[in-house]
């Protein structure tokens, strides 16, 4: 009987692992164990905790580790304060495995704590390559994984590429994808207009009509210039005088300028066309995908999610860099009109066909499968 | 003028960057900042801060990072630990650039501060292959710098398929090499006598006969069993029973069991053959190694320094596992029979011809005259 | 030349210690050294910090130590946040007395800070008794301080008999009142509407009208009960239907709930009549007390900067019960009838005569002197 | 069902609180918790955690908290460890009362933890006087906490006077005479011998025969002293030159200089008249008390359990100051001279007559009766 525990440190993260979570819990030979931390934990990332629980996951703990501020300082000193906390709390809870997901500060913290733990580590959505900061931590968290779960076959040979022996790495796509292929197959929902008009803050959105979807996110590595960037979207969007949800930043350095840009452009303008939320649940979000007739920004869902989905959208500057994507995306700088231009491009082109870069919706099973059984060897050794 | 700030935290970490700060101290267009940290400011492990200010260097700030307890909980959290001391610090010393060395926790907390602060990170030592946690440690490490100075041509190679950019790593040699080639160039120094009897407890040591180097350190990975390990090398010394200079073990998880074997030993046996040493002023250190008939153990100096001095040695275990060796070194298990065989193997061979597999004792100013002019970028991207 | 210290952690800890700042830099015999720490670094509390640097106060060291969440938790571990990371900058300032001001989790740090590094710590605002964990915290900072600058005179002689040596007490009256009084004799400032226009967000304010003023902040010891709290004001404010300014509330644990309390009636109801602030400048929001009809909620100014000018106010609950009042102080309850009738009641009286309960506008100056001069026992011992 | 949680954070704490602990394991309306920290679980100072497993006693959680280095600054980023530390733990065990005992820096975080989490905080060894930091800081922690448990009269008195309100404070006297009181009715044990000759280092002692027994601690604020300071003691016992046994120093600031000290009188002169010890198991401890000839040094066991037992003893210096005591104490400053006449006057005179002034053996089944009921106001006020 193993114990894996999972670390949900935001709500990406949630969607990123539910599969995952679900396929351990009615494992036979696992036990599952679930800490919540950084902003999954924070009511102004919408705490996505209660959405966890909500879901019946019970909380092992919960590691409030986000330093105000969101500047590279507290960004780091964030690490660091999870560094002090997750081995207080592994050691209590003696897991077998750690699965951590991504390229967060949390990540990060939770990956050293494992490792220096001795507790072997499986880390999905490695070898994947962008901008940010989240490239070297990304790849950084790689060198001291036990186990690799890529999400596509660019990233797994990335990573063997890398030195991580081939048997460690197990190619079982996103379980994100496995989220959105099975609430897809059952949209026939429509509880979404009545949360969207009880839930955030600006105009009326008529979800049965054609809408856009908009996500900007700062870039740790372009600190200070977020507020002129999302000035350029916010530009292109009154243009463009189309109904619009968009989404207000999450909890990495540089988020505060983002917000400041869009308090600005609410308090400055008539933005009746703009409705802003502070995140929407999972299923919610993925219909959103599925319906919107283009999205916007530099959110990684319409490069994952929207290669399966056939999603029309505009990628905004350097944060997707690198990453690997399908013919659904027109690629634009910070721009106003380049922006505007691109979305009209997408609105005449419509839907795009599914491609399933990112997995096909069964990597949840396949990794708590693979965890029950591997047989890890705690002391690492590069291949070369 | 380009601030340079170099983080000391151990002894060892001390003679490895001894000559890169002289050369920054001296260099025109670099300015030198030292924060001395974790081990290098306790006494336990004879605070080399202390000499450092001999030596001339000012200390900009100090980092007392170590938490009590040397277990894998506690390396995980004084990692933490340090990780909410340096952005602290970094922030106050505004640096153009952080030189770390080598794998050790205080390493990783450097790093990754260094990397969310968006500040350029040079790393020496990088790219070698070892036993223990540091392995993983080192290749995470690679993976956030942006600057690499790798002491040996396998290092380098093995950095570059990692994915680093080839301009971004430079074949330097090992600054430790310079502090050996210089020492022993004038090694007309009778003071070490003196020294060598006035510190320490143990057995009397006559400098001028043949005698034994010991250095044993605790492996992570094999946490718990460091008493019974240095078991089997006191048992071996025991029988070769020539005199004998040995150190206690650094800050590692682990570093207690090893202590508290030797303790128990000297509280057990008749001991006047070993004098036992917390550690060696740099120079003496070297002076040893460049004197003594045999080094025994599993500490690097014989494998690096060694290879230039062609010192004859007993490497003991799993700890220098998959590091370039030159022909001096002589690897067998935790046994005793091995080890004291091995010993009298190269006590009958004596000293070996020098190979410059660590470097040619001209590092320093390299490293130096390179972080002075090199255009760093600071988003990093994998080469593949 | 003694260095003084001082920690400013809030907006109000600014006011309660400008003009002692003033003072010190002016001082011959003083060196002035300012941390800005938790709140006062964070936009979402106004970022003080900001303000300090504007009035030409240099900024020596800042200390991120508020960790999100706001809850209980998180409040007691940023309070070791802070404790952590003030020996730190301590050590490189190395002052000659630490001023700390008040009771918050900030002040804690700061005193244990100093008082375990044997620097001689002074203290304002002790003595006094309100409700919340404050009123134990600020008995707590008094045991550990070494110099007591109490505001009033119920202050001063509740100090000795705790057990304070009676030369360590010096009744100088409140530092705020110094601003406040300043401020008040040059009211001759239009500026301030066209301030009060930019900022804030919801109905439109004319300042040379009637206006009422509304803070309210969450209690500590009645967790989790600030959004119904809040209601009662807001149903209150709703039946007076006058213009009012009200401000957010500050980042204790429990401020979230009040804000959602605020967000909820903004988005549900027509309220055209309030305008809601982060902050205000220090100078604005005195010439606000100066010239409001009544000022509304638990708020610490209309009792003791109110006293002073004569202001109407309503004070709502336990958070500033037992605290030293003047006649122009009506109590009630959370309720919104007892509210609106206090409002009522005040409305019709207008303003009260002066009473300098908590000083006479010179108290900087007579704290800057004694530091300059005081023999500190770093020793302390209580009296009985 | 109360759930009471005790912090153990030293082996001094576990003798002052076994038999509270005792109490709770029995109370049919109370469980117990038990949080060990800091010294408790290291090895440099005899991890009494063993212990406490040994008699039985569940160890809820562990909290490593000590940071290295024994300097004023480590002391106080130890209490900011243990303070972001507690939190994390206390919200994971939910205990109704926490106990803890004294004034060290743990007890400190715990106090502040618990305080500011809400939770009714029972404190023992409140209201008495001594020097150094520890008297402050006892203090503070009597101002948070809500329930006291002093030791003496005077104590009750004191803390009383402070301003806590009466029916808060219950004289009890001091737990750890229980566990003394019970030792000595059986004092038949005559493994001490063999244990005494295992365990330490230096000279052979035989316990039949009449001995003196040595603590000389660091005193906080006269840091950098203590190698002078136990010199003095060194030379008086040299003098004297009778079978003793000594103890090293705890974790406090400035055990660093007080162990240099015994270190060097151990390597310099001949010293088989004593024996060093790291510490004794609380039985042995106590047996001693019962038989030695005289207790020397800054200890308050003689001070304490002495005065029940009669024992002749002779306080060194100020780290006791102010304590109340009986007639079986001289106090002498920091001279060998008048160390050794009072050694030489003490061994005169023998035993003394018992006298219960820090209890009366009963202690912890009352302290555990009262937890069960107590009415606990969460929110303090001070009583003046």
């Amino acid at each position: 009987m193993r114990k894996i525990c999972v670390v949900v440190g935001s709500r990406a993260n949630y969607s990123s692992s539910k599969s995952v979570m679900r396929a351990v819990q009615k494992h036979p030979d696992l036990e599952l164990q679930v800490i919540a931390a950084a902003s999954a934990l924070l009511d102004r990332y919408g705490a996505v905790v209660n959405v966890l629980e909500n879901d019946g996951f019970e909380i092992s703990a919960r590691v409030n580790m986000t330093i105000e501020g969101e500047t590279p300082v507290t960004m780091a000193k964030s690490t660091g304060l999870g560094l002090l906390e997750f081995p207080t709390i592994l050691d209590q809870l003696q897991p077998d495995v750690v699965l951590t997901i991504g390229d967060r500060f949390e990540t990060m913290a939770t990956a050293i704590a494992s490792a220096y733990m001795n507790i072997p580590l499986a880390h999905t959505m490695g070898g994947e390559v962008t901008g940010t900061i989240d490239e070297s931590v990304r790849h950084a968290i790689t060198k001291l994984a036990h186990l690799h779960f890529p999400a596509s076959k660019d990233a797994a040979d990335r990573i063997i590429k890398m030195g991580e022996s081939p048997d460690t790495v197990h190619l079982v796509g996103c379980p994100r994808i496995d989220v959105v292929s099975e609430i897809v197959k059952n949209d026939n929902n429509d509880a979404d207009q009545s949360w969207l008009e009880q839930e955030g803050v600006g105009g009326h959105i008529d979800f049965s009509q054609p809408f856009l979807l908009v996500a900007q996110y700062p870039v740790t590595t372009e600190y200070g210039q977020g507020e002129q960037q999302v000035n350029e979207t916010l530009k292109a969007l009154k243009e463009i005088d189309m109904q619009t949800l968009m989404l207000w930043p999450n909890a990495d350095a540089g988020s505060e300028d983002i917000s400041r840009g869009m308090r600005k452009f609410r308090e400055h303008y008539d933005h009746e066309y703009i409705r802003f939320y502070k995140n929407f649940p999972v299923e919610t979000f993925v219909r959103l995908l599925n319906r919107c007739a283009c999205m916007i920004g530099n959110s990684s869902a319409p490069i994952r999610e929207g290669a399966f989905l056939g999603l029309p959208s505009v990628n905004i500057g350097s944060r997707q860099a690198g990453r690997e994507r399908g013919s659904n995306i027109i690629d634009v700088d910070y721009n106003a009109t380049q922006i505007a231009d691109a979305i009209k491009k997408q609105l005449d082109h419509g839907r795009y066909p599914s491609e399933p870069i990112y997995g096909d919706g069964h990597a949840g099973p396949k990794i708590a499968d693979i965890m029950a059984t591997f047989d890890f060897q705690i002391q690492k050794q590069i291949t070369f």
